[in-house]
């Protein structure tokens, strides 16, 4: 599988990956453990901290990586992976290292303990900033700490679920409306 | 504009039309007054009750008709009224009355005092549940206490905002990897 080439991106910025609503992969670790899990349920809340919310049920194997260690990243993968992506929702890490046996690469992180996945386009460092809700709703809120984008493919074609086994992948960008935005709204 | 007949739908499933993470606007009411703002940040946050939770920025008007009423519509506009859509994104209902100016029409909803705009596909009605991370971070949590959907199309061509003035447009839907699925995964 295809592995990308990084570079560092503003983490107020990371709104043009995420905030288009793609399927994304958490990776975590704790003590020796890691694991990697699909996750659908995630909103940007702020620009500066970078903040983002996210749901990850307490059914997962990452919740508890996720709770103790307090850190995980979030990896974009693009449609190529979409098969990949699948599978890892639909296996747990109970009884699987995940890395290995859908054949991703684990890259260090610089901020946090959890891998990057050399095989997804964007990596974006997390830290659980805010538990408060962990309890009643299993709502996570992260602080991106660290953002890793690579250059190309400039809008990444990422995969959206709808449910029932049904994708929508992503299609044409356009900026054809930018001249009707204020410039505090862009 | 073209209006939708619709017809009820499970609120349990809306994850359909929200989870691929498309522009949403936002109908509200309060007293007298109604306003419709456009948003981008939210996330499906549990299925049964079914829950959604989004970011309204206290600089906007509808933030303190929402918070007061306690109340609101989540509409789902298609790619075909995107230039509306960033017009009222660029406008305040301190100073416009948002229906009457984008000639939108506005259908009395039957759980909720704010109305269901008419010309969009999909219309959620949403009753305010959680207010606990409002003051901290303009998160809410609502409960969509109905909903109703256009039965055609039957994935609507939404737009999905990356910031800086560009949107992507929903492309293909699949289902080729639903055999993959587990089916409690579905």
């Amino acid at each position: 599988m295809k592995t990308y080439k990084k570079k560092d991106f503003p983490v107020s910025e990371i709104r043009k990956f995420l905030e288009p609503g793609p399927v994304v992969l958490v990776s975590s670790a704790h003590r020796r453990r890691t694991n990697i899990m699909t996750m659908n349920w995630h909103t940007p809340m702020e620009f500066t901290p970078s903040l983002v919310g996210c749901i990850i049920s307490n059914a997962n194997h990452s919740f508890e990586l996720i709770r103790r260690s307090r850190e995980c990243v979030i990896n974009l993968p693009t449609v190529d992976l979409a098969e990949t992506v699948v599978r890892i929702g639909n296996t747990s890490g109970r009884d699987l290292d995940k890395f290995a046996a859908f054949k991703l690469t684990p890259v260090p992180a610089t901020t946090v303990r959890a891998p990057l996945i050399a095989e997804c386009c964007a990596n974006f460092e997390c830290r659980l900033v805010d538990s408060k809700l962990v309890n009643t709703y299993n709502f996570f809120i992260f602080e991106v700490t660290k953002a890793h984008v690579a250059p190309t493919p400039r809008y990444p074609k990422t995969i959206h679920y709808r449910g029932d086994g049904t994708f929508m992948i992503s299609g044409t960008n356009t900026s054809r409306y930018r001249p009707l935005f204020q410039p505090d709204k862009l």
